[in-house]
């Protein structure tokens, strides 16, 4: 049972007091979801290690943790901060470079099993001199392009050379190898064909680090499309998914879930139906986000909860324009509207709070703690 | 001279000791940016009243109203609260539905002056509803739909009626008409025959007013892009322009200013050059947004600075893909960038904190203190 539950002892407000637009989170469904990866991960052997860039909230990572996740992923130095908090096994999937962001990571709590993933020698050396001079062990991911041309090193002999690179500096562990399969964003059921390459990129990075003395102990992949079918890629160790823990429209447009599960939605006010064959509500791009839906078809920015068919079609930075053309709800101004965004990621990190609902009752409030960047 | 400038006494630090990814405004160029929309309103006999929702920040608020700005626009409860405190002038150019938002506006100091926006009798019975419970004079705006086909009334009659509705409430004071000309983006010197337009309905607006016993004491209009041409528009008495403190690439591109009034940057680093073609940094949508350019051609999310050749073709949550195809530029990894992002407003909202830079030295920081909701 979701531990989140025990905020239900004391009823914060009913929904139609809070003031639009915020972030909703349907407690039970994120439950749901939260037990479903879990439970995947144990059955397949796979170490679960959620991104934390979805959610932002010690609260939901402490759940994670509790349902059985071997330590956090993070993108930024504050996650890595606040997270912190939860868990004693981070890993930092993102280059670490620059003064002042070496400095915060090497000031992490001692207690804390920091990893970092990476893809050029310049990093390797950056990291190892921030090691060396706050005397700290870091674990090293070497990243690699496994297909998503966005970071990584291009070759298996390339990921030998970095490897090698980091066993030469003396506080530095090379642990393995991380890849993003974010380009495998078919429909789950259509990835048979990305997934044949993707087995045989793994193999053969594995063979070429092994044959050059090398170990990669750690094989990490997995976003949250892709997820579900990572223990058919043998080699793989963990997977990194984020956005199952809330799912959006994408998420349930590509088949990683259904409708019933995107747990994540943006409760707005309709403020204007002056225009005809369509509504306004108060939920615009600094709400919503501007996220168009990859990787399958569909319109817009977002869609009604309970009204699917209803698309937010475009939007200025304080408003929506729901088109009403394949409806025939008419709203009223005044009218409360619940709506699922395109990329729940980038609406988490647009508010400060999320309101965790059972129907039309609010049961909790947190933070998201670790948005922003200090 | 910019007040900000005061700040200069003490150095801060360098753009080199700032942690990526940041915001920094050039301070001169914000200045000439402030005088020069000042100057254009003085110079044409119309009143400024520059929207906030792009810098969100008393401080720059405050050197608007220095330059001889009437008062304030804002979208947002949290915005009035915020810029209560420099300005006893306000405009809420939002219609203004829901007990919370309506309670948190009604209590704003009894100082200021309010005018609130809308569009429907419903947004005027609520408005004139709360007036009374909190026993306040409230001054209302008739917004008009000109062409933008987002919200307002679809007719001059529906607005007389509108007028006629606000003078029957006890406390509400029709002030006027407004209307938002967002669809008036072409490049400036091309928006000829949306100004005819724009004329014809302003005039025939004003008339059938007239004729119904109503003075329209206030016609506001006017975005950063057809701001500079709301002279041309005989009767409109305001402008709201919020950009133009900025600037972006897409208003650059709109012709509504110079390259070189780009005062905004997003300050990046390059975490990886491992796939060929392209550098990545880490400003990706959670930093610069995934605004399109709008009204104009335009790949990309942003480019940068001093290489507007060099684009943001793609991004994620935390990385932007610069395509290199356009330049020799050949970046190391842990090089730093200036991105001028598409639209500017977006981006502040992302950003807790913006830095005033002249040249390398950063000689002043403001927080964006209206961000967020509460």
């Amino acid at each position: 049972m979701l531990t989140l539950r025990t905020d239900t002892a004391e009823r914060l407000a009913q929904l139609q007091e809070l003031e639009t637009p915020c972030a909703l989170v349907d407690l039970d469904r994120l439950a749901t979801n939260l037990d479903r990866m879990a439970s995947y991960a144990v059955l397949h052997g796979l170490a679960l290690r959620p991104h934390v860039k979805t959610h932002k909230s010690p609260r939901i990572a402490a759940e994670q943790l509790r349902l059985g996740a071997v330590g956090l992923t993070c993108a930024t130095p504050r996650e890595l901060e606040v997270m912190s908090d939860v868990s004693h096994d981070l890993l930092l999937a993102y280059p670490l470079l620059g003064d002042s962001k070496l400095k915060r990571v090497m000031n992490l709590p001692r207690s804390v099993r920091l990893t970092v993933g990476l893809d050029s020698m310049i990093a390797v050396d950056a990291l190892g001199e921030a090691a060396e001079a706050a005397d700290r062990d870091v674990e090293v991911l070497v990243e690699v392009d496994l297909g998503m041309h966005r970071v990584g090193v291009q070759s298996a002999a390339e990921a030998l050379a970095l490897a090698l690179h980091i066993r030469s500096r003396p506080l530095l562990r090379f642990a393995g190898v991380m890849f993003y399969p974010g380009h495998i964003r078919e429909h789950v059921q259509q990835q048979d064909q990305n997934l044949d390459r993707l087995r045989a990129d793994v193999s053969d990075l594995i063979d070429v680090l092994r044959r050059g003395g090398v170990e990669a102990r750690v094989v990490s992949g997995g976003s949250t499309p892709a997820a579900w079918r990572m223990h058919e890629v043998q080699g793989v160790t963990e997977v990194r998914p984020g956005t199952y823990v809330y799912n959006d429209r994408t998420t349930a447009a590509l088949g990683a879930c259904a409708w019933d599960d995107c747990a994540f939605t943006v409760l707005g006010t309709v403020v204007s139906t002056a225009v005809p064959g369509q509504a306004v509500v108060d939920c615009g791009a600094k709400a919503l986000g501007r996220e168009p839906m990859r990787g399958v078809e569909g319109e817009g920015f977002g869609a009604l909860l309970d009204r699917p068919e209803v698309v937010v079609t475009r939007m200025s930075e304080e408003h929506g324009v729901l088109d009403l053309s394949a409806s025939s709800w008419r709203p009223r101004v005044g009218e409360l509207v619940r709506i699922v965004p395109n990329h729940v990621c980038i609406v988490v990190h647009l508010n400060d709070v999320i309101h965790g609902v059972r129907g039309d009752q609010v049961e909790a409030s947190w933070p998201v703690a670790a948005r922003g960047r200090t």
